[in-house]
C-alpha cells in the first residue's frame, strides 16, 4: 500500500471552448509546468471543461418547455426552460421542494446516467454565457477514455482518468466532488475477502476509491481558481475496466430514493 | 490557494490500548518517521483509535436489551444486545431494513452527535475483542482539541485535527471517510459571496472542506494496514472555531430523513 500521495492542480489551463482538444490542452499544460505524466498517475478533471469542449451548453432561447416543466417552474419559481432541460436530462424526479427561505426551489433527479443529484447536474454558473445551461457530456466514461488513450499515445504512460462533478449530499452540509466518469480507475475496492488487523474477516468494507479521489481533488480545486484538472500521484491502484455507473447503488438496495 | 497537497500515512502506530496517550503516541511516531509537525498541517485520525484510547468498547455481557432492542433484533436478525447499544447511541431510527440477501439487517440512525449513519456508527470489527461493540468517543471535538493542544505544546506548531469515521452513503456504493470531530479545521468553506471565473456571483458553493480532507485520508489508509493517522500538508486553510456538528444539515432542510 502506498503511504504518500500528492495532489497537484495542473496550472495554466485556459478557458476551454467548444471543439477544443482537451487531452492536448491538458498535456501541454502539464508539460509546461514540468508535471510529466507517469505510469499510475490519476487525472481528475472537472465535468465543466469536458462539457465546454463537447459543446454541452444549451441556449435557453432554443428550449420550449413542456407542460410538466411549466408546472414545476411555477411550483419552484424556476425558469421553465431550465426545468425543461433538467427534465430532459432525467429519468425521474426523486424529490422537488422549495423552502420558504429559498428564492427558487430544487429538484433532486435521477440523471439519465443513473446518478442522483440536484437539478440533474444542470449547471447555470461559471461557463461564461448568459441565458444558457450546461449539461453533462453524453458519455463521461468515453470522454475519460479519450484522455486516457491520448496520454498513452503522447507520453507512453498508463494513467487513470476520473471525471468529477460537485454534488450536495443528504444529511451533510456542503458539496463534495464525486466521480461521474471513469477510465481505468476502479469505482470501489472490494475488501470483503480481506482480514482485518486482528485476523478477523472484514465485515463490509468497500472503499469508494473513485469518490475518494474526486473528493481529494477538491482540496486543490477552487471554483474561482480556474484549476479544473488535478494530478494524483503515488496512489497504489490496479487498472480496471470500470464505468461511472459502477458507483451507483442499485435501486432495490437504496432506502433513500 | 495552494496548488499541491501531500497526504501521508503516519507509519508505525502500535495497537492503541485503553488509557493510551494518543497525542504522545502520534507525536512519537511522526518524529520517528521524520514527519516533524509544521504550522498548517492537518492530522486526520480514525475514530477507532480514539475510541480504543478512551475505552469506548462495551462488552456485550454487560448489556441487557430493552423490549425495543429485542423487537429490532428479531426483525433484523441481529444480536439484541448490539441493537441495544445502537439504540443507546441514537436519538432516532431513520430507517431499518433487512433485504432477502442480507444475513442481518441495517439500522440507519440519527446518532446522539447528530450524524446519520448505519448502526449509529457502532463498530463490530477491527478492535481485537470478541463479543463487544465499539462506540464513538463521548465528545469527538474535545478529543481532537486534546491532540491539537498537545501538538502545540510539544512541537510549538498550530495544526488542525479531524476525527474521521467510515460511512456508507445513499445512492452511491462504497464507503467514504467523513469528519465527525474537528479542532480548528472549518467544516465547510463559504464561497457564496465570491465571484466565479467570469465575474458572476457563485450560486451555491460551500465546499465541505472537512469531509474532503477525510475522504482524501482514505487514499492512504487501508483498514488492514494499521494506518489510522494521516498527515495532510500544503493545504491552504484558515483556523476556525469549528465543531463536527457544523457539518450536519438541519433537519428542516433535509429531504431524506
Amino acid at each position: 500500500m502506498s503511504l504518500s500521495v500528492s495532489i497537484t492542480a495542473v496550472p495554466g489551463i485556459p478557458d476551454i471552448q467548444n471543439g477544443d482538444d482537451l487531452a492536448k490542452v491538458l498535456g501541454d499544460c502539464m508539460e509546461q509546468a514540468g508535471l510529466f505524466p507517469q505510469d499510475g498517475d490519476i487525472l481528475c478533471i472537472a465535468q465543466k471543461v469536458f462539457s465546454k469542449a463537447e459543446g454541452c451548453i444549451i441556449p435557453l432561447s432554443t428550449v420550449t418547455p413542456s407542460d410538466e416543466a411549466i408546472k414545476y417552474g411555477e411550483e419552484l419559481n424556476k425558469d421553465p426552460r431550465k426545468v425543461e432541460i433538467v427534465l430532459r436530462e432525467s429519468t425521474r424526479v426523486v424529490r422537488s421542494f422549495r423552502r420558504p427561505d429559498q428564492e427558487s426551489g430544487t429538484m433532486i433527479c435521477e440523471h439519465r446516467l443513473g446518478f442522483i443529484s440536484a437539478n440533474a447536474a444542470v449547471d447555470e454558473s461559471n461557463f461564461g454565457e448568459e441565458d444558457a445551461a450546461m449539461v453533462l457530456p453524453a458519455d463521461p466514461d468515453a470522454s475519460c477514455a479519450r484522455i486516457q488513450q491520448a496520454f498513452a499515445e503522447r507520453f507512453g504512460v498508463q494513467t487513470g482518468v476520473v471525471m468529477t462533478d460537485t454534488f450536495g449530499r443528504p444529511w451533510r452540509l456542503g458539496q463534495i466532488n464525486v466521480a461521474i466518469g471513469l477510465s481505468k480507475v476502479p469505482a470501489t475496492i472490494q475488501e470483503q475477502g480481506n482480514l482485518d488487523a486482528w485476523g478477523r474477516p472484514l465485515m463490509v468494507t468497500e472503499p469508494a476509491l473513485a469518490d475518494e479521489i474526486s473528493a481529494a481533488s477538491g482540496l486543490v480545486v477552487r471554483k474561482n481558481g480556474k484549476t479544473p484538472a488535478v494530478l494524483l500521484r503515488g496512489l497504489d491502484w490496479q487498472p480496471a475496466d470500470s464505468r461511472g455507473a459502477d458507483i451507483i447503488r442499485k435501486k432495490q438496495e437504496d432506502m433513500f430514493r
